[in-house]
């Protein structure tokens, strides 16, 4: 605990944990939010491109989801639900199933694995575990997939990882798209470990990817790489599994982020902005032909978070029933790598949909273009494994004027940090 | 899925998971609830004993809580703050301080290691391995900690330690309280296997307790034994971390359940009843002096769920200011057990606090009770190695009048299934 | 590299890695051996109550053995065969079977896994977890197995276990015989984790045991302790291997050290004074109906030392077709049990056969005593997880003379250092 | 076991494993061998191209090494002698300095490990995780380093891996030189995971490598790509590893098969042919500076095969004290070459020194190659991933006519199979 002489510390100070990490890149106390904005406790608006990390796509408490919340806690709805059978859980399945699965022909069993992003992927691992009779997983470099101990282990970030206290292991690590620069054909090595039975590798049972890597530095892997990936994992038997909890539901345009290569994973995990609401909720979506689970084999007390239900029925409705958010997000993507291109020369842009990277040489220059974007009203976070990746996740409801505005303060922290 | 004949399958069935369960011991749809009571679509009223497997110990929808909520929700507080510095959380932080931590002098940090029971396992695991630079961590036989890998790994139940998929490392069970059928000495093994040099076991980073097992069956330590386990860990340099998850706010009486052993753990999970609401939450405390995290070291999209700290400060305010609950729910306990007591003779009865334990000679009959008692409108249910023993978790704000009622069905539930 | 101050370093000193152990302790350069002597390079004799750690079992450049190894060396045949059919070979396997296995009627197949202890081990350890398709083998308390991984991990030692380097996995410790002081029934614990579900336990593959535990200290286990054991390991579907690599070839009196309890164990492994004459030779024996190897499955380099099975015939020629050694291995067991029995008050005798250890408050004094023996011309060495018991293994084929020597320099040695 | 209809089945296949391996592919009984010859107890001679597996470069029953051994045995000589000093310890060592490390400028410790390849590979791993506070170690693809689980993790082969039966950790593959056919730089991907914090790679302890990969397919790795391999290692602080066992004492021309290349490992790995007579001994070289072992932290009872010293003194003295063996062995490569280029079109030879593989299509053309030279007289073998590659091990000290013999049977063989 660092303080400064003279002041009171604050009960976060003296009584949360070291390991708070927000606050102190954001030193204030917030206290309400609406939309694009965060207002801390002396009034002062933030305009909020980090949207939860990914979790608020919808922005910060809409009011076409806040209705229905209101009304479901209000009239005692079943708030507890753990795996039960619940009037919002029957809602968000037929819901989901209506305006998510059936119109894009995908053949997917719904499984609650608990109310986090991690809780899914140790059901996504368990799984494919399970169906193959494998234990070997492959990740890519600069993953990231959430910390506890069977996610850490498809992590690539080294700090992450050496908190495990542990080993990881059962997990191998391949080359993400672009890593090696061009000079090597897309899964030359990957495909020779297959191939070859003198290689060392144990056979996958699965592979795992993001499409765009959000914690990795906002790393965009082409449609054309991806089905690639897709023919490789159905050619050498391994299960395909697309974590796109930060990248899905609606973050690079479509719902999922896979569907503009035209693939269909075996297994898919949701998180993060499926409440819509910033309510704790997760899925894992498998092949139908692929639930073999016993009843109970995984569980999770939060698992039926029914406020999260409502929240996540009402986002479906208003956003997903047809292509209006999808055809804006697009547009506005166009816009985004326009204006972020023209930030250099001493940072590069990419990105997809709206999620977008600002990478700078180095992390120290990154952290300070963030820190003097606070200071201008604006909330943005480093990514990448030095932190030299400015990251861009303004809510999909973000207006013109808004964006417009961000985009403004980012470039003037950009100069006046040059 | 199994179909009958002739029915047209609902949502649940053909899209939900097979790995749903709760759902197939209680069939029907559940809609709204109050208090100790649930009612399913038709309006059919059950009596809750379940509790949320011990997440609703201030009943469903409790009003002292829900007004708070509501306000919070209708004037647009933050809902998902990951770890940034809210007013919600300070408040939450100054409450639990004045009402917890200081009137037990307990010298805790506290952590939000995301918003599950396994996320704060797993992250008072990696505390412990950081702290001591061991591996190995020591739980007890029967004891159930999570499904995430690092808590799988502490668990007994050898299905679900099966739907790992890897080999479970860097932990050892050591025997329960009476688990040896008081054949042996108090920890005559593992002292003798930490004096010794060539027994083979690692020097533990830590030991990992449940003072009442509640899904290995009800097992109830000695507050002697407890007393016994935490000199041991302090002779033999071991954390002692004590899972509260299912145990604590209240379920054995006091708010912690190790107050009554007069003992202190380095570390001490909660999750579960925390939040009050049923909204997913969990906290990490430890000892200030173990508060070596690196900022983000551990995190979670989930770990700010500020809906949740709202209802947590509420339950607080309401319950923890002074001992009416604590001593009401002592004073039930006791009814609780004469009654369960004259159950016999073929079932014998154990617990503490409101966590009571009817062990059957096998499962088939504890299941049948469990469905014999949905019948007539009492929710229960399982728990042990064998499904051998039913579970009673009613809420601790339950009536004396829906006490009596819930023992009563209970009775006739074992007489009909004799 | 410690050196005393004027003397020229010696080429063990400059050149050979200080993981040197022995030569340590008996500091002197040996040039030749016979029988139960060896003569250091002035000529000193030294009588070795040591033998090779269980090696020379009879006794040095035994002239029984001699000859023929000349005659084999000297007619060219072949010296290193893999597991190429040589005659020697054959040879070999026809007196084994005809000498060792159809006069105790066991239904054995035979293994050449490599020259060394632990590449038996290794070999016995791939074999049972191929067999039962599980990974959990359980060991006991002070158990020794090797210093290979696979083997390590079965080791109690600390100080061995850490020099690993990486965790030691899959395996789990039980009590030996007499480990926890006859406070508790034989079993009781072991028995308990594997009738319980949710025990934690991993239904182990093997037990792995030593009769008499000669690293650890000479812990000598009652033949109704192994006949319990090997009830066990029937009852609950576990193969046991008994490691007799140091209490085989008649060290405890019978060929194999698991005579005595009457018990037919699934699994053996042999090495140390199979070959009789100290060079490297190991076996690994099982049922017929465990011989499920693919061919080359397990190999190593030297498993076909024919030199060895020359004098590893030759022996089992000469000592081995009726119970002359082993009657007077009995006889002698008494004498040496009665002498040191009168050795105290402050040292304890334990034993079985001609391997007996003498047990002391410390290492410190243990190790004063072998020293002290050194200087006085007798070889013996310490063991225990302290250091704390002088452990002796004279040659089989020791003299009565030689026997009443060594007995009476140690018996000087313990009154010397009080 | 199959038998042949009306045959009364032999000792080897009534009572020896079904692992045994090289005994189906030579189906006779061998009996004698001298020089380049072994002969089957019919009196039948067979060139031998094998050498044991590369452990007899000096010839069976070599003349020159014999007479001491015969002497040291009829002498009564030390002949098992653990890691106490012996008069033909010292010898060797001494020879070992003044042959072969101080003409070298090599500044190694000298490390008995026990008298395997694997013993000597494990001990390798453990200094350096010891060395280095780390634990993986990296491999490189169809790496062969033996048999015991520490070992057999580093080993690309799958059948071999799957021996295990357990799951094998804390190594990782690398792409050999020339794995990925020249379509990337040397170590691109190597590189880049250790420069990148977010690789997934865990920092590694060491990298262990063999110059030439016999059991892999004779995968000879360009003195290029060796120096750049020495270069990250240095760069990248991590320690070096030559495993030698197969390649060493002179197979490639030089005594180290990293000569060539003028690199000095870190550690270095030999046994194999290292007593030059086929006894079983090893050895595990390293840099002064590393040599942290506590006294017997690795041991192992065989570690002091003193015969075996003294025919490794005699070869060293015999073979390395000029360059003679090395300069014919270099000619004769460039012959042995040629040779094996006209053998096409349907298969190709790479090779150094006396070790070539001829390269064919597939396994079982592969296999009836070296069914047929048996036929013609003369021992090879295959290897490789799929067995496609005949493998060429004659003995350094083969004459040209037998060498010439050799080749003619062989081109036979490979007509006869066409």
């Amino acid at each position: 605990m660092t303080l400064i002489a003279g002041t009171v510390p604050t009960v976060f100070e003296t009584v949360e944990s070291e390991v708070r990490s927000y606050c102190r890149a954001w030193p204030t106390v917030f206290e309400r939010a609406t939309g694009s904005r965060l207002y801390d406790e002396h009034g002062r608006p933030f305009l909020d491109f980090f949207a939860g990390a990914g979790s608020l796509n919808y922005g910060h408490n809409n009011p076409v989801l806040k209705r229905p919340l209101l009304d479901y806690l209000g009239s005692d709805g079943i708030t507890h639900g753990l795996d039960m059978s619940t009037t919002a859980k029957r809602s968000f399945l037929e819901t989901f199933r209506s305006a998510v699965l059936e119109p894009r022909g995908l053949p997917y069993k719904v499984m609650f694995p608990g109310p986090t992003g991690t809780n899914a992927v140790e059901a996504a691992l368990k799984l494919a575990r399970k169906v193959t009779g494998r234990k070997t997983v492959v990740s890519f470099t600069n993953a990231f997939h959430g910390m506890s101990l069977g996610s850490l282990a498809l992590t690539g970030n080294a700090g992450k990882r050496a908190g495990a206290g542990v080993p990881l292991s059962h997990t191998t690590q391949m080359p993400f798209d672009h890593y090696l620069g061009g000079r090597t054909p897309d899964f030359l090595w990957f495909e020779r470990l297959l191939e070859d039975s003198g290689s060392g590798l144990d056979h996958p049972a699965a592979v795992i990817v993001e499409t765009v890597q959000g914690e990795g530095g906002v790393n965009v892997a082409r449609a054309e790489w991806l089905r690639g990936l897709a023919d490789l994992c159905r050619r050498r038997d391994m299960l395909l599994i697309v974590d796109d909890i930060q990248m899905g539901c609606g973050r690079t345009g479509d719902f999922f982020s896979f569907e503009e290569a035209g693939i269909t994973p075996d297994v898919v995990t949701l998180s993060k902005s499926i409440s819509g609401y910033g309510l704790p909720m997760s899925l894992c979506l498998f092949r139908d032909e692929l639930d073999v689970w016993e009843p109970g084999e995984h569980n999770g007390t939060f698992r039926g978070n029914n406020p999260a239900f409502v929240t996540a029925t009402a986002a479906l409705d208003a956003y997903w029933r047809d292509t209006t958010l999808r055809d804006r997000t697009l547009r506005r993507s166009a816009a985004v790598g326009a204006a972020l291109g023209e930030l250099g020369p001493d940072c590069s842009a990419r990105g997809r949909g709206l999620v977008w990277g600002l990478e700078f040489a180095d992390g120290e220059r990154a952290r300070a273009v963030c820190r003097r974007a606070f200071d201008l009203g604006l909330l943005v976070e480093t990514s990448g494994p030095r932190d030299e990746v400015v990251k861009l996740l303004p809510p999909l409801t973000v207006t013109d004027d808004e964006l417009d505005e961000g985009l403004g303060i980012l470039a003037r922290a950009v100069r006046h940090t040059a």
